[in-house]
């Protein structure tokens, strides 16, 4: 039994998953409750701590053990203070998360955005075990990501760090509006719902595709396509994929990380997506920032946040 | 008299400038000797450890009241071993810098390369004082860079991270082959020789521009024909401003700095430049990632790397 146990809780809209690792980054055991986000804030945040305490109990581990409770939940945060000012899928409003769970819990309590809690979960504990500079990417609805620089989670000035869906990297010719008000972000053209955007568009245009006899295309739709010889699904999957790299490519010369982490559901496409984004990467960075350098997939899953949110208390 | 003090090497092809720092990157004193690169290895590290103790004794500091020796040197190192491998200005080859002045100053020790420890001095005792994380530009014949993160030093896997003129951030039908072998880096269009490339092809297009009436044109040229009214030149301006707002756009939502600190030959066309600069960033970043983000002319001169490697020792 690891003497030193660090907690984890990745609070979702509908679940929060609870987890203990050893100092390692191993999962030891995890636990998964309701939200009941309907019962409100108090309601919220009780459950957080019980489910803390539940997880090390169910694995008859020793709250004396305990070095920290991390919390991962998606929103607006002040980090310093541990409070969620706002967020999209909870009725939490100016919680104080860190100050409530330090006295319920008589434990150091660390906050962070649920995105930089899943790369600090795969940096520590996942596919970045080891290595001290690693940057994740999240290839979902939109595109996330997570700085892992020295060891330690790079938040930022104003907790937007890690943004990497959010890098102004298509070309102005062919920028499109993103959600967040800019033109030209990686998301626009590498999450799911820029590579479903340009799959309708293609079939739109009268592209000769076998996507037109697809109703409700899906990311992996393309994929298939395009691993199956459409042409047009090749062309989006190589242009999602080669700003990818670009991207990279930015990111390896501004800090230079050992390992490109990336995971969520765009990148179940495997090697054949990878590969494009590896042959782009090396054509676009210099030698002294791209020599060593992996690009690999993410490994924990779902598990990454909970594994990052008990990181938060050793690693940021 | 500060009681505790930070010494600085700044390692040159000629000269080496070397200085005191109180613990807030205040320089109290400088001094600067002759290298002797002619003279061989062992003389260029022997004067090193020799303008060390000087430059406390001049002050009349004592020696036992120095925390450590940082050196700032260019080249290509093994950082954590602070063995200067190879020098594109210097004789030394596989210098163990660090074991040699540890051993003859009976002080810690650390060494990094010039332009990193310059991003680090202007951070920590010029135009980034009292901000946490912050990244320079320095604007020469290349574009150099440095990334301050947390107050330390950003070093990366194999010490490239702020390679920002290596940013591949020019469209690929607009990509200039750079000197580091990949095409579209911000160096081929941002730096002085950028700027001074362009001017020429201006010229010998025929474009109608006072330029074609300057022998040797220089950077500073293309500026003030720009603040004159000359069309062609503000359009040169404007392209080096614009690339460098974008490649400022990524580096923003990547680290999300407080302050962007722009230092080098070409900074000092002052606000004509930095407004340009300042609208483009503001135009291709969310808010999230430049809300409250500066963008401010370096403080430090000549002086940066000094007092950057004397910041080694507390901030890397």
């Amino acid at each position: 039994m690891a003497s030193k146990l660090y907690v984890g809780i990745d609070v979702g809209g509908t679940s929060m998953k609870v987890g203990v690792c050893d100092e390692g980054g191993t999962l030891l055991h995890t636990f998964e409750g309701p939200t009941e986000n309907d019962k409100g804030s108090e309601r919220i945040m009780e459950n957080m701590a019980m489910y803390a305490r539940l997880v090390v109990e169910q694995m008859s581990g020793s709250w004396d053990d305990v070095q920290g409770v991390g919390v991962g939940v998606p929103g607006f945060l002040d980090i310093p203070n541990g409070v969620l000012i706002s967020s999209p899928n909870l009725v939490l409003k100016n919680a104080p998360l860190k100050a409530y769970l330090t006295e319920k819990l008589d434990k150091e309590v660390r906050v962070n955005n649920d995105a930089n809690v899943a790369a600090l979960g795969e940096a520590w504990g996942g596919a970045g075990r080891g290595v001290s500079d690693c940057v994740m990417y999240t290839l979902g609805t939109g595109v996330g990501g997570g700085i892992i620089i020295n060891d330690r989670l790079v938040v930022g000035h104003n907790a937007a760090a890690g943004e990497l869906g959010h890098i102004a990297i298509v070309s102005d010719l062919e920028a499109i509006q993103c959600g967040c008000g800019k033109k030209g972000c990686l998301e626009t053209v590498s999450s799911a719902t820029g590579i479903i955007r340009m799959a309708k568009d293609a079939v739109a245009r009268g592209d000769h595709t076998s996507l037109g006899a697809v109703e409700n295309i899906a990311a992996k739709d393309v994929f298939d396509a395009a691993k199956a010889g459409d042409e047009a699904a090749a062309r989006i999957v190589n242009r999602a994929a080669y700003y990818l790299g670009k991207s990279m490519s930015v990111v390896a010369v501004v800090v230079n990380p050992q390992r490109f982490i990336i995971g969520g559901g765009v990148s179940k496409a495997g090697d054949y997506l990878f590969n494009q984004i590896r042959e782009v990467f090396f054509q676009y960075t210099p030698e002294g920032a791209s020599k060593g350098v992996e690009i690999v997939p993410a490994e924990l899953g779902n598990n990454a946040g909970v594994v990052g949110a008990a990181g938060l208390i050793l690693r940021s």
